[in-house]
């Protein structure tokens, strides 16, 4: 096999030149994403500037059978780009150019490479933005790839809405493009939505076609504590079922609260808070607001703590986008090991208050935070990844609360995705369907070299 | 062929007694949906009433190499049901079940086999409702199978975003669950997706899990006249580019209003017009209309005619839906043959003012309706099948239309599909596309009995 990759390795290094790197620091920094999951060094890391150099790079793999992992910003949370099978990982950081914009028909094209906050930058005075927003500064390619969402996804939907269409090149270097720009389409199988989620493992995406949203004419934040989890958990069902489109709705439980204090240096109230935006016209923000304001008293929640202008709601977001940053500062050299679930609304409350009981049984302080809107949630664990004492507890806590989410319906991921933790967890949670990606995967990367070990085993 | 027929139709009849016909009458009423297009009769029709009884017709279908063509309530307009190569008609409608309604999590489960309007009227009074509206009361299941929208998607999206999961069962009997019922999930490869509008050729649908939305406190219906069609477009345009979420937003020309007069018993002047819907709290919903009334009457759109009360707004939502009937009314004896494209917004005018140009050189009266506030509209003649010469005209404008949709990024079809009409221009619009269908199709389908003909073809 070695023998193969040396071949290939030059051949890379002809069409690539510098851009293909082999020093020990560049594979070591694309052998892991920001989970506490073993690192795994690829072979070299290809740095292509074009879809047609993508698609040459997975010609010469193909050729020598060497695996191929698409690298974006390294953020992500379930150990999706290291090399456990080695072979080469393929970094996306210089394609990343912003292809078109259109404000009139609300969509845009980019680059993998490109990241959320880039685009969000560049399309700022156009009247659109871009509202997937994971916690990190992502590309949108890896955004795509992992079916990514965030903060906003209870209104504006995740990458599987958000994705109009993709240009992807296949293990056998073939460039498909799935759809055309339309914002609907009835034409054929929905290849987007099919390779959006699929974590590198059946192609690699380079260009994304993304719908845009209008900037709404007001946006207001607000943070609201109360007393109890289950008072604020109700609020958010009740906001929800009431239909207020409310853009953000976020739990966070007051463990959580206490870090992001730390971290942020804010001062919130050692409670569970919600955080809130309201998107529209002002008139309608104000009145979205009023209806949430008077289910959360009825809830016993405090007062609306606002942030109006642009600066105190970019603020108030950093801070929780830092949540999981913010709990790993809690200890030192300690790896994130963030779980996510989704469970259907009627089951939220239960699950998470069954789970604050849980953590309490582990002895770990872990903050929960949520995108509550749809059911999702996260448990930040800090841990030292080498205390394998440590590993077992939270381990253990882990798959406790995966069988709970699933026990109700649930999802193992809400959009983290499945990588190389939770490949289990996904055959529990659908096990004929699993065997339907088997077929599909086999079918379109016969020789499993795309992403290997991820998402499905292939024997 | 035949003689392994004689056999399957055998152990299908030990299978399902009486619920097995084979009357020339129950399969001529099997042998075409709404459109212009060929019949074509199944050797006989199904009427399973479970999932598992599905499962085992396809294991009898699949030994003996007979097609299966699933059937919900024929209302398509590309000939997916025809059984162009013979086969088994599987008729969905005994499986008109709903199987749970959950309002707290705002989701259902039903059969196949259930009506949109149907699951409406069951779930009436628990403050919830499915939003997506073809023009027949279609089934879910058929609703599914090809993607289908209509004139609420420009605010709740299409079948692509309404089914949460699927229960799906294979060529080989295999039965699948595509997803959880959380509503966002990374769980895996996007099964559900892949399925939404495969039109029969991956899987025969049988249990859809559906998201619902809450019942607006305040709906309210307007009709409003513009002098020119570019004037109603454009009031479209900056009307969605404002983020004002209309909840339906339609365009009819002047003839469209002309047929929709004489089928409806309507007497709305012959002009342009938009049926516009707004949904929310009532003090949003006025404000909504302000802009909306705004935006039109910079473009000399006339007064808003009002409908407030449900029997209003039934009426007028039933003389837009109609449209299809009222266009084919206008002949005795033709058949719907309805065109369907899908273009950025930008491009939406120009494309609607050609194709005006382009009907008058015809020499036929067509409507043009549009949910085109997705850039999605219809050209709807009604034309005698059996005159070679007017379907040459008419087949000769519709090529037109398409690759005039097609030369400015749009597809062939916003949601009617492909079908057998379409094949051609799937190809043409997504050649790469149509190359990865095949192998997915190849996978799943080997012999190729899942809906023969149809959305491909297979070599």
């Amino acid at each position: 096999m070695m023998a193969n990759f040396t071949v290939a390795l030059k051949e890379l290094k002809d069409l690539l030149g510098d851009r293909l790197e082999t020093s020990p620091s560049v594979r070591q920094h694309h052998a892991h994403d920001e989970s506490f999951h073993q690192p795994a060094m690829p072979e070299a890391v290809a740095f292509p500037k074009s879809t047609s150099e993508v698609s040459e790079i997975a010609h010469i793999c193909m050729r020598h059978h060497m695996p191929m992992l698409p690298f974006g910003t390294g953020t992500a949370m379930e150990g999706g780009v290291n090399a456990i099978h080695g072979g080469l990982s393929i970094d996306m950081s210089l394609m990343n150019k912003i292809l078109s914009v259109s404000a009139e028909d609300m969509d845009c094209v980019v680059q993998a490479g490109v990241t959320r906050k880039q685009l969000n930058e560049y399309i700022r005075d156009r009247g659109v933005f871009f509202p997937i927003d994971p916690g990190a500064d992502a590309s949108i390619g890896g955004m795509a790839a992992t079916r990514a969402s965030g903060t906003n996804a209870v209104r504006y939907g995740t990458m599987r809405e958000a994705v109009l269409s993709l240009t992807v090149v296949l293990a056998d270097g073939k460039i498909v493009k799935t759809s055309s720009r339309a914002r609907k389409s009835a034409a054929g199988y929905d290849l987007t939505r099919l390779f959006v989620g699929s974590e590198g493992t059946l192609c690699i995406i380079c260009e994304i076609t993304l719908r845009l949203h209008a900037v709404p004419e007001a946006i207001s934040a607000a943070v609201c504590s109360f007393s109890s989890l289950k008072d604020a958990i109700d609020t958010v069902i009740e906001t929800i079922q009431m239909g207020v489109p409310v853009a953000r709705i976020e739990l966070l439980d007051a463990v959580a609260i206490e870090a992001v204090n730390q971290f942020s240096h804010t001062d919130y109230p050692l409670l569970p808070h919600l955080f809130l935006e309201f998107h529209g016209t002002q008139q309608w923000v104000a009145e979205q607001a009023e209806i949430v304001k008077e289910l959360s008293s009825e809830h016993q929640g405090g007062d609306f703590q606002w942030a109006f202008n642009t600066e105190e709601r970019n603020a108030l977001w950093q801070a929780r986008h830092d949540l999981a940053y913010a709990a790993r500062a809690r200890r030192p050299n300690a790896r994130i090991y963030s779980t996510d679930v989704c469970v259907p609304l009627s089951r939220l409350a239960d699950c998470i208050l069954e789970t604050v009981v849980d953590i309490t049984g582990t002895g770990f302080s872990m903050p929960i935070v949520g995108h509550v809107g749809d059911g999702n949630f996260h448990v930040v664990a800090a841990v030292d990844p080498s205390n394998a004492e440590e590993l077992k507890v939270i381990d253990a806590f882990h798959d406790r609360l995966i069988r709970r989410a699933l026990s109700v319906g649930g999802t193992c991921t809400g959009e983290h995705g499945i990588g190389q933790g939770k490949k289990s967890y996904l055959q529990e949670e659908l096990p004929a369907g699993v065997d339907i990606m088997k077929i599909i995967k086999g079918s379109l990367d016969p020789d499993n070299l795309m992403n290997p070990g991820k998402v499905i085993d292939i024997e």
